[in-house]
């Protein structure tokens, strides 16, 4: 199991939400906290708005919790939007390639969950992708091809469309291939503006995702936190797990829903519905 | 430019071949010796023949000359059969993944040379790989692609007829697309009984290839290795550049020719022909 | 906290205990089993006898869990005699020269345990250390330096001794600092011929250190493992934690001990006593 | 033989200088350009003041021409002081712990040079160290023991003078052990306000040291380049070796100086005279 979160609001060292919040994502990397989970170790990748052109991503295959470059980092770049993920890898390698977020152009993407028996499924959802991405997929995950798709789907029009049509794809061609459960996952998506948060499985068993509830809850929750108390309703967190104890301070989002932040702090919910009637096919040929 | 080194013979320390030669792989990949090469430093890999089932593979990213693994295992490992690669990469991410040898069940493949304009082919190429087999490719170099079309096209049984089937497709697929000097290569396989070696452009001005002309040319390579001095004709190499000055010493393969070594030193050579009648068809639905 | 194993018997493939025993180290480095342990995900070590000269040394940064390297050298390196760790880092970098075991010559060293406030007693323990091998300390840990007062106070000729003086200097130091239970640690050494193996703690609470009972036992434990049930009494397995939960297989080495296992799965105990009254002085000139 | 540059000015994006620029200090870590430098392949590192407190450093043991997270950090982080630095291990071990710039607080140090026969004088320098330093030398250089060295011996205070009596007390420990020639080097420092920059050896035979003559003078170096079009006065350039092949657009500090660079583009020189009288004295107890 992966872990990520997604920061939209001003602009914040981006070691106060990594690193300097109790309960925070790298914390929950390394300690198994809530009893189950396995030791997110297997890579690090953090993608970040601000200067320069496009989003900067660092990835690493290093656990989070020791990769000094990645507390460097930290300390002395400022977003106003940056999405984190920690990596349990479930079979495919280790490696740099296959670290979220994934990137093209202005758009990242991360991923929480699996495609089940990707291995029986990756020909032909790669067939799927459009023929010029193609060659843009670097390495060996379900999710790299999961962002291909959402791109040969319209995703830089309309996010959660391109998404509904993907997954209606994937479990389609799961269906083809005798496959159950095709897809467990909670999505984070950003073109630098909004942030589009997505929480579906197939068997209606989704991963967790949350919304940090207002900007007064999280000056509660960093109560010691000069910065946070500066807060405004213009800032939200969306994170795969809880950073905190605090009652009130998250909003979980429900099952089968899509969220949608914009600046201003606006959240809008909207129901998540995979759809096969439209644009992609894939593998035409192993039909 | 990557390089690449094969051993078959008796069994000897790894280092003895890696750190020891005057001019050997790891040398030519730190200096550029003969002016025009650049630096081999995005990676290195060794497979390797012994002990254990099947062969070993260690990939590193780090230059070779640096890495300490290395020098451990090549100093406490001892093989019958090995083959080594640096390369520098060409567009594709330096990762293990990339990183020769490919390897499957007994089979070692590396790969000096490269596919031209690799991006615009690659879709139809792996459409071609056979589809139990399309989602053991767990990186993004034109070589991991060549290995896997050659396993689709029946390595296994007929090595050199293979390939040449692996060649054609690849150049009557670049045709398709207006790629012309479709394919630059020497390429090395082994079982771990036999090493195969071809040398083939399909310009006709291949990277060079060269095995080592007998045991006793090897002996006056290296006049002060009392290992070495008891070289018998079972002992060739196989190098995509030679290791030392020593005329004589090195036997250059022809354009356009694959070289079968056997156990016993055997060495037999026979013409390298593409060819595009048979077997496998690139892209079908890309036509 | 650290985790250490070692084997000294007939030859057998590293993977056998390294990856293929329930509940061994490498499971143990990322399964948090008995509760309170972290993970072990700060970088891991191997040093085995066999081939070539002396000890080879393999150490990386990455978990060991998901390091591809590891895992085919463990399938195919055969050892008589071998030690490996799995690094929690407390305080020093995650960096290779970190990793255990240290060696020198023919001599390998592990440690799972500390000084308490190295920091402010590293500088005169260096100055313990023979100034002829002070140089040789290459990293930042505190077991390195223990290692090299433990050469420098005879560990070639006598082990245990040597490191009764060691741990004698160590705890006389941090008494002049005002630092209390300086030294907690279970150490374990080899020259290839023999392993020697320490449980000691300053306030008499030291971590864990168990000698599998006799090779029965080990066939118990392995019931579906062919090469363990050809086990004979010549081997001997000893761990910082144990691999299993059959009651009877291990035998837990008490306090302040030192085990020696010998060729022919000879185990032998004798008290561990730290003196102070002989050769090693630290940091004269800071009196 | 490393390299290492030092921008002082108005902020610019790193990747202008370290990727864009013609000839850059990236470039010539890969391609020997002038004939007998060899590749600078192991390690990178970059530090940097701007946002957040003190100084980021990020260093890699990956060349820095392949490593991806460099590319992204120098593309999204402005910077108007910053300072990379190029490494061609000579002994020590290719880790992040030995790659420069090192940095205590505010301040930042790199070195091109070496001491000669550091192995036999280490433990004496380390002992001339502050003893409340001493336990913050992480890595195994040189390098780092020479910025310890002079952090003893008053460089927040005084950074030229603390380098001549840390030069000289090199000097003098060497000559004492019988080494000659004792201390070659380009220094760089800075507190993220200044840059001094020293070009000393003893021999009198140093290795080059370069600024850029005037902001005119690289407006001439990057024609193309719409920012430095824009370039002030207030802008200067350190580097080991001339990035370009311009007439007029360097000026080389001489043997035996210390260069001063302040905000608004100020260069001062001085000379550069190592002295032994005063402070530091190193390993008393080993005369």
């Amino acid at each position: 199991m992966c872990r990520w979160m997604a920061w939209l609001g001003q602009p914040v060292l981006i070691e106060e939400l990594l690193f300097k919040s109790p309960h925070g994502i790298v914390d929950q990397s390394l300690h198994a906290r809530m009893g189950a989970e396995p030791t997110n170790g297997d890579g690090f990748g953090l993608g970040w708005y601000g200067t320069g052109e496009g989003p900067g991503v660092y990835r690493s295959v290093s656990p989070a919790w020791g990769d000094p470059n990645l507390h460097e980092l930290a300390a002395h770049v400022e977003s106003p939007l940056f999405m984190t993920h920690v990596r349990a890898a479930i079979g495919s390698p280790v490696q740099e390639t296959n670290c979220h977020p994934f990137r093209r152009g202005n758009w990242l993407f991360v991923h929480n969950g699996f495609i089940a028996d990707f291995h029986l499924l990756r020909r032909d959802l790669m067939l799927a992708i459009a023929p010029d991405l193609f060659a843009d997929v670097q390495g060996s995950t379900d999710t790299e091809v999961v962002f291909h798709l959402a791109l040969t789907s319209g995703l830089e029009e309309d996010p959660i469309g391109a998404l509904e049509r993907t997954v209606g794809l994937i479990e389609e061609t799961a269906r083809r291939h005798g496959v159950t459960d095709a897809v467990q996952a909670s999505f984070g998506v950003s073109d630098g503006e909004s942030l589009w948060a997505v929480r579906y499985a197939t068997n209606g068993d989704a991963r967790s995702l949350f919304a940090s509830s207002d900007a007064d809850a999280i000056r509660h929750l960093y109560p010691d936190n000069p910065r946070f108390q500066r807060l405004t309703e213009d800032d939200r967190l969306i994170v795969s797990e809880p950073f905190s104890d605090l009652p009130g301070v998250w909003h979980e989002i429900p099952e089968a829903t899509a969220a949608i932040v914009r600046r201003g702090g606006v959240l809008e919910k909207q129901p998540f519905q995979p759809t096969t009637d439209a644009g992609l096919t894939a593998g035409a040929d192993a039909t």
